[in-house]
């Protein structure tokens, strides 16, 4: 059985359409969704629930003609299985209880995947039911990103988490060294299960200078990739550092990703330059998506006239809007497939 | 006589070492500053006060050998002088009333030089005391980014002024034409009045995608620009679309300005691209300038090495922070002057 077209896609062989999947296609926007997580009580008994959260991850693939189905989680869950407590404060966000120490944390990373093995189960769920042309793809934080959670506690204030990046580098760099591990091993749990390509989600990418971004990003993300060859993981990895498409060209060069997810600011001349050694995912504005309309519909042909003639993946350049109409969804996979 | 140092850097005549200014240089950071601050009662009883205005603009140049002074004022001064009235509360930054008709704003654009003419006195003070070599910056905000406080009475929410970009794009469009003009005037009267150097702080250009960009941003800067020309003002234009590194190639090829401010996220190979036909400025993070020690050494003599041998402004990569230790600054200038 062949690869699904996602999976073509990447690896450069010739499509007729780019694929198309959206980053926060499966959630608020669906009432579908909305129902599970009424029903779940609370977002982690959703994420930790394997059967819902497949139900979820698949909830889109059934209204949409989308390519890809993404395991529905957080990135979250890497530090509640490490041993640092999460849970969500209706209408404020993640919530975090005291950091581990960075030992009692490299402890954990052997037995993580246990505590994660329902995101294990939500895979397999998923792969089975999706059909075979559509891919799985699985996810996890960029180690960067989770750590300004974990060292805040909760998200919100960045320039918290990059002043401490700037006063504290070693401490920084013992908890990235331990994310990193945990989050290949969690990831290759993931192939195993069945995922046939992985993003990292590297959120808060952005107002970084070069070093501190090669420090922090793409450093990291080598380590994570290098560790999922070494674990025997061949599926392609998604590298997305959000905010950072002035340094999408060095982070090319030095993460390892097969494919690098542009944000919004993308310029089509930096997407056709990548595209001489990578693929590139993106950077449909999600409120340009909102907004519908004949704009959308230019915009959407604009993109894949710009990068469709090489490798490209058809997405947003950050999460679908909680507000977005979903006929606009309907709308714009409707012109990337013809369907 | 000849040109200030940073005037014949921008030309690009050879210099021993980059000419040197920070973004907010005047302000909080220094006491005798919150000395007059408090004296003047509020922020806009200082800004159109030319006397104190100027004393303002001179402090940070008494006790730094910096290259430039730039005026003390605010880009909201543009739509008070348009008639939507401007104030500050404490605390919480900047209010705007209603916005008049853009009729009404027309009208007032051949008179709001009357309004700006305690701004003209101002850089004339400045441009009196500074010693020659030094040179004088005026400056005004992107028609983008106060059109985003125009629309909103306030700061904050740029993702409800994108959203209004795409709902609403006759009106933004006619509303930045009002800017542009009365933008040109207002940088023409402060050139005349003695500024060797004008800069656009474009300071919300993040988050755009290409073609909105090129619309908000580019154009009207370039339309600026032509206007100055126009108008006969012949001395360099900066302009520092903040947030928008990934598109500083496309900026620099079509605003028209001689100098592009870079914020923190610009590589060293984006500056150098860009040398090649503009001069550039920036990019030192304000978080490591607060931080300071021997890894802000280390960044600046990076900075200089990296873009030093091409047309370089040293400068932040955004405005100097309120809590910056005043020695870190001193350091910074003294690491590049050799003073």
């Amino acid at each position: 059985m062949s690869d699904p077209r996602l999976v073509r896609a990447i690896r450069g062989e010739p499509q007729a359409r780019p694929p198309v999947w959206f980053m926060r296609q499966a959630g608020r926007i669906l009432p579908e969704y909305r129902a599970l997580r009424a029903e779940a009580g609370s977002f982690m008994n959703l994420a930790y629930n394997p059967k819902m959260a497949a139900e979820v991850s698949l909830q889109p693939t059934r209204r949409f003609p989308m390519d890809a189905a993404i395991i529905f989680a957080d990135i979250l869950l890497l530090p509640d299985a490490l041993g640092q407590k999460v849970w969500f404060e209706a209408g404020e966000g993640p919530r975090l209880g005291d950091m581990p120490s960075i030992e009692a944390m490299q402890e954990k990373v052997e037995t993580a995947n246990e505590h994660l093995a329902c995101i294990g189960e939500t895979v397999s769920r998923v792969r089975a039911e999706l059909e075979p042309d559509r891919a799985v793809i699985g996810f996890a934080g960029g180690p960067w990103t989770v750590a300004t959670y974990m060292l805040k506690g909760r998200g919100g204030d960045r320039e918290e988490a990059r002043r401490y990046a700037f006063a504290q580098p070693e401490e920084l760099d013992r908890l990235l060294t331990v994310l990193v591990e945990a989050t290949a091993r969690y990831m290759a749990m993931q192939v195993q299960a069945g995922a046939q390509a992985l993003q990292i989600f590297e959120s808060w990418a952005e107002l970084l200078p070069e070093d501190v971004f090669e420090r922090l990003v793409t450093r990291p993300h080598a380590a994570i990739v290098r560790r999922l060859r070494e674990l025997g993981v061949a599926v392609p990895v998604i590298g997305f550092p959000r905010g950072a498409a002035s340094l999408a060209d060095e982070y090319a060069a030095g993460a390892g990703v097969d494919v690098v997810g542009l944000d919004v600011t993308a310029s089509a001349a930096l997407g056709r330059r990548l595209q001489q050694t990578v693929a590139i995912q993106g950077a449909l504005d999600p409120l340009l998506l909102r907004a519908g309309g004949p704009a959308l519909d230019a915009r959407i042909d604009r993109l894949i006239e710009q990068w469709g003639g090489g490798r490209y993946i058809f997405n947003l350049g950050h999460g679908v809007l909680p507000d977005t109409p979903i006929e606009n969804v309907a709308r714009a996979v409707a012109r990337v497939t013809g369907r």
